[in-house]
C-alpha cells in the first residue's frame, strides 16, 4: 500500500501514546514530539505506512532509552485473551463449523491494535469477538481459504498483535500445524508480538515460530533476515494478520491472505470497504464481509 | 487554555485538509506537509491552540500563495444556514420561549467548524439542530445567562465560523440591538467569519459590526487591534462563540460567556463534559447541558 498523507496525524498520536505509556512528564512529551516533528519534516514519505512508523518508533526508543514502552500493555492484552481462551475455545469445539468460528474470533482479535487506538476496554474486545459471530460472512469465501489451506505445502503465518496472538491460536488449532510456521516482529514495536509473546500464548508449543528479523510493525522484506526471506519465498501461501501486514505486503506478488479488521479510513479506504469491516482478502482482492 | 500535544496531530490534519482544497496535487500536499512538520517542531508549544493554528495556516497560506484557501467552503456553509434560517426564525417566533430557542440554536450552529472536521454534512447540521430543540438544558443557567445580558450595557458578541453566523443572527434579534458589538476575524483563518460573512448574513443590518485584527482562530488580545482592544475592555458581558474563542480566552479575567459545542476530546476534557455536550459556560464555570 502506499503511504497516504492522512497517516501521519497518526503518526503524531502513536507518539503521544508511546511517551505517555513512558513517562507522564510532558517535558520529555515535548522533546520526543519536537524530534518526530523535525524527523518527519524531512523523511521519505514515499515508503510504506509501516517503514516510516518503525523510523519514528526506533527514534521514541533511542530518546526514551526504552526498548519496549509498551510492554506492559502488551502483557495485559495478553492476559486478557489468555482469560477468554478457554471459552472461547470451548465454543470453536461445540460449533457445527469449528474452522470458520475460529477464522472469525482470529480477525475480531485484530481489534487489539495500539498502532490504531490509544485505549483499548476490554468491552470493545468483547463486543467484536460477539460481532465477529453474529455478523454475515460469505461462506463461498472462507471455502476458498480452506481450500488453499488445503491445498498448500509450506503455509507462513504473519502474526500481528499481543492479545491477537492468543485468537490466532485458536485458528491455528484447525490449520494443518505441521505445514505452518508462526512469524513474530524480530524486536518490540508498539504492540505487535515477539517471540516471548509465542511463547506465553502456546504457539511455539503448537507450531514452527520464527521472528523476521525486523523491527518494523509491518512485514518490509528488505529489513528481514535471510532465514524469513528463504521461508518467505518457498511458502505457497501465506497468511498474513493486520493493517500493518497489509499495508507492507499489498503489492508483492505472492499467495497471501489478508485477514485482519480495517480499523482506519485509510486503510478501509483503500481496500474499499467501511471502517470495522472484517476483512479477508487474497491477491485475487476478495472482501468477505463489510459492516 | 494550555496548549494540549493532542492538538498537535488536529493541526496536521487542518494542514491537509487546507491543501486539499486548494490543490489535488501530491507534491503541493507534500511540500506543505513538510514545511509545516519542520515549523511545528521549533514551535513555542506553550501558547494556546489558536496561536499555533494561526501560524501554521499563515504558511500554508503563503506556501499556496492563496489568502482563503476555505473560502468556497465559507461561502457554502452560508448559504447552507441561509436555506435554513427562514424555517428555524419561524419556529422561534412560534416558541413559548425565543430566546431559549435562539440561544439553542446559535450554540447548535457550532458545529460547523472545519477546525475540527474535515467535512460537513448538511445532515449533521439537521441532527445537531434537533438535538439542540430536544436536549434538556437547565432552565437556571439560561436564566443566568439572560440576566447577565438584560443587565449589561456594553455586549461583545465574538463570532466564530461561517454559516454558524447564520444561527448567530436568530440569537442576535432576541438581544438588545442597540448594546450589542459583533466582531468578526481580521483576516481569513479556516472558516472562521470576516466582514464579508457578516454583511452575507445579515448581521451588519442588525448590529454595529467590527474585525479585530487578527488572523487567529479565537480571540488573542495581544494580536487584536486597538479599537478592538477598547472595545473589549469596556464591554460589561462578553459572549464568546466556539471552541477557538474558549481555547484563547478561558483564562482572561473579564465576564465572559462561552458559547459553542465541544467538539473535540481536548476541550471537553479541559470544561469536564462530554464531546458532543452544548456549552453555556459563564467565567464561573457553570456548564447547562453534557450529552
Amino acid at each position: 500500500m502506499k503511504i497516504y498523507f492522512d497517516c501521519l496525524q497518526c503518526f503524531v498520536r502513536q507518539t503521544l501514546d508511546a511517551v505517555r505509556l513512558f513517562t507522564a512528564d510532558e517535558k520529555v512529551h515535548e522533546k520526543v514530539l519536537r524530534y518526530m516533528f523535525n524527523e518527519v519534516g524531512n523523511m521519505d514519505f514515499y515508503q510504506s505506512p509501516p517503514e516510516i512508523a518503525q523510523r519514528i518508533h526506533r527514534t521514541i526508543r533511542e530518546l526514551l532509552n526504552d526498548n519496549d514502552p509498551y510492554r506492559s500493555i502488551k502483557d495485559s492484552s495478553n492476559r486478557m485473551a489468555m482469560n477468554l481462551f478457554p471459552e472461547l475455545e470451548k465454543r470453536i469445539e461445540q460449533s457445527n463449523n469449528p474452522f470458520e468460528l475460529a477464522l472469525r474470533y482470529a480477525i475480531a482479535g485484530n481489534i487489539i491494535d495500539f498502532g490504531v487506538h490509544s485505549r483499548i476496554e476490554e468491552s470493545l474486545v468483547h463486543e467484536t469477538l460477539y460481532r465477529a459471530e453474529q455478523d454475515y460472512i460469505s461462506p463461498e469465501s472462507i471455502e476458498d481459504f480452506k481450500h488453499a489451506v488445503d491445498k498448500a505445502d509450506n503455509i507462513v503465518y504473519l502474526g500481528d498483535n499481543c492479545g491477537e496472538i492468543v485468537f490466532d491460536r485458536l485458528l491455528l488449532e484447525q490449520l494443518p500445524h505441521g505445514k505452518i510456521t508462526y512469524v513474530v516482529r524480530g524486536k518490540p514495536i508498539i504492540n505487535d508480538v515477539t517471540m516471548a509473546d509465542a511463547r506465553f500464548a502456546g504457539i511455539t508449543e503448537l507450531v514452527k515460530v520464527i521472528d523476521n528479523g525486523s523491527d518494523a510493525p509491518g512485514t518490509v522484506p528488505e529489513d528481514c533476515s535471510p532465514e524469513f526471506i528463504d521461508l518467505f519465498n518457498n511458502a505457497d501461501l501465506i497468511i498474513a494478520k493486520g493493517q500493518g501486514n497489509y499495508e507492507s505486503l499489498s503489492t508483492v506478488d505472492k499467495n497471501i491472505y489478508f485477514v485482519f479488521m480495517a480499523k482506519c479510513k485509510v486503510v478501509a479506504q483503500d481496500i474499499g470497504c467501511e471502517v470495522g469491516s472484517f476483512v479477508l482478502k487474497s491477491n485475487s482482492f476478495e472482501i468477505i464481509k463489510s459492516t
